[in-house]
């Protein structure tokens, strides 16, 4: 007998005949003997209409409120998935982000959970009760009630996982499974069937939109091995764990995209000593993330100051960018936002070279110039000119021969 | 500077426009320096939506379930509302039931309030924030949700004003106040200025559904003025309050009727002791309220027995009555479920003879039979046909002079 935490999204509970048939698939499970926590987030769609009026009734709608009205819409799911595993025969309970009392911070619609009381939960469990957890949602000492933010549903489980020490946490989506680049793009992409925690974060801030990337930063911290599958089949998905050797052997776990960014060039730049601040300050006080700089060393003085920014903000940027420049005299600001971002990621670069040469190698067998580089300890990334991405991702996926299971692994 | 509590119905916030149409409304209240507290309602059509998706997931509801799944109708509201206030520049708070701490007993889908807290309510209107509390709902002292059935927002409000000591509660809906009869049946009826709370009762009860019952009963228990309005009008409204001398010039408030009841009558039954619970005890246990129960001596030790039910509970209860019938011989069961009961309604009555007779005299004259009757010290009802419903409103109506403002009448 195991204790199983699964998590169910919006789409598998979009409407009363979706949420029953979510119930018989938890009771399958039950009548195996397993106690179930099923952590549910609210009907597809319905959180898009609460924000729909809370738009129409302020600018920007108040934090604290808009809390109160979103945590409405994993209220109405509990409770009709108790009532249907009651309908079944077995016995249920709902309960809401303050009646678990899962503690946060009381930073409204992204709060942080603090602490999981577990003390509720258990009771019910040992009445042999399917526990049924509102996600996404949680409530501050002083009773306020908070969210977590998009994807908080998935943090919620990995939460409770965790302070239950559940041995198991599954979550539950539309797609069957974390794959090794984007299925849409090549059609060699291979499901993967075990990950590392690191990897799945560089894939999940890449753009693999599988699971949120907190809950994965939270299964990490507390060693919660979370199975990602899909609601409508009863295939295995991908399975993310603590890094073990059978990973190593594998170079390079995915190749990922992100096509929302933007790229900036200053050119022919005094390098003097706090002149990386005098650009990016202003930038970051217009609240603009930058993600990759780099600066390249000229003759003389002189440098080169490239970096990119979320598309979205590319104009707000370049303005900004522009004004410096003209005061801090460089010779021109230049930017484009046809670049995109591809990556490979993989534990196993760790303790192998010649990784980033095959990347490069194989960019440049297919015509494609890099504009940008950046590394990190398990991931390489490289930006290109966008019309090139999906070609660099087939090309990138077949040097790294990605469509074969790889031999060792084994879960 | 007055501590008012305000409560809007369903039809009054059922759209975000609407909403926003009513936060206006209440802001003139606090613009003019008042402490505002607002009840609200779910949406129109949200709890119906609900019910309807909870009745999808099992056979008959969980209560506790459908608690939880219920209450989160009002969460909507009250977080938008508070949102509608604050765009206007004014502070503003929604409270749930648990939130505010209404406690109640656990009876789900019917619990009755225990206790109101005013703790957090006081502070935040020390805060000069607009107050908006979740109608209908309230927490058990172990942390459930319960609801306090249809119409349970009106308690709400009265609630509220009995604990907060409110120097006024009013009552928002979709009508402008209380007639002396239905004005779609006699378009001379008028709307009643101030009416007691008992007479309120006995009006409910009968039909007259623009306050929920058990909101009066609460009014007049905490001694809480209660003005029933329309969100639509600026219009005063009607006055639910304490009895007083210029009520009791009045010799009738109002006439009202109830189509749904029917007559079962026992023809020539024993009269023996224990008789009357031999018949009643089968039909209560059944489940069905037994309303007027009238007992005529015959000749000799036989009796006729004739009581009313409901209309929705006519057949099932013809069908006990027939089988008892034959067990203790009575010589008929015969029913009928065109029937009617109008009642006229006045605390005058108490002090003035002569106003069953003119009732009587009235219906007599307009040639309809009066079927049963009873009387209470501020209410005499008529069973009659059903078709002279409309025509014995119209008379005893005339007949008591309603449609004339009594002169003693005053604020």
């Amino acid at each position: 007998m195991a204790l199983i935490v699964q998590k169910f999204g919006g789409t598998s509970v979009a409407t009363p005949d979706k949420i029953k048939a979510v119930a018989r698939r938890v009771l399958g499970y039950k009548q195996q003997g397993h106690q179930m926590v099923v952590v549910l987030s609210a009907m597809a769609g319905e959180t898009n209409k609460l924000v729909d009026f809370a738009n129409q009734m302020q600018e920007i709608p108040d934090q604290r409120e808009m809390d109160v009205l979103l945590s409405s819409g994993e209220q109405v799911t509990v409770s009709l998935f108790a009532m249907a595993v009651k309908e079944a025969g077995f016995n249920a309970v709902s309960l809401l982000g303050d009646q678990v009392r899962i503690l946060t911070d009381d930073l409204h619609t992204k709060a942080r959970i603090k602490k999981v009381e577990t003390e509720t939960i258990r009771r019910a469990l040992a009445e042999d009760k399917v526990v049924v957890v509102a996600g996404f949602q949680g409530v501050t000492e002083t009773g306020e009630i908070t969210t977590l933010g998009r994807g908080g549903s998935d943090t919620t489980a990995v939460a409770l996982a965790a302070a239950l020490e559940a041995d198991q946490c599954e979550i539950f989506t539309d797609v069957d499974g974390v794959y090794t680049t984007d299925p849409n793009i090549y059609g060699k992409a291979r499901k993967i069937k075990k990950i590392s925690y690191d990897e799945m974060l560089e894939l999940a801030s890449l753009g693999a939109k599988v699971l949120d990337i907190r809950s994965v930063g939270l299964a990490k911290r507390y060693n919660v091995p979370v199975h990602v599958r899909s609601t409508f089949t009863d295939e295995e998905g991908t399975w993310v764990v603590k890094e073990d050797k059978s990973m190593e052997s594998m170079l390079v776990s995915g190749v990922t995209y992100n096509k929302n960014e933007a790229r900036i060039t200053l050119s022919k730049v005094q390098d003097t000593p706090g002149i990386a601040s005098r650009i990016f300050t202003p930038i970051s006080d217009a609240g603009i993330n930058v993600d990759m700089i780099i600066q390249n060393t000229r003759a003389g003085d002189l440098t080169d100051l490239t970096f990119t920014v979320p598309r979205s903000d590319f104009k707000r940027a370049m303005q900004i960018v522009e004004k410096i420049g003209s005061e801090i005299g460089a010779e021109r600001v230049t930017g484009s936002d046809d670049i995109a971002k591809v990556s490979i990621v993989g534990v196993g670069m760790r303790n192998h070279s010649g990784v980033a040469t095959t990347m490069f190698h194989t960019l440049a067998r297919e015509g494609i110039n890099i504009l940008m580089i950046s590394t990190s300890e398990i991931k390489i990334s490289c930006i290109v000119e966008e019309k090139y991405t999906e070609l660099a991702i087939r090309a990138l996926h077949d040097a790294f021969a990605l469509d074969q299971e790889p031999v060792e692994e084994e879960l």
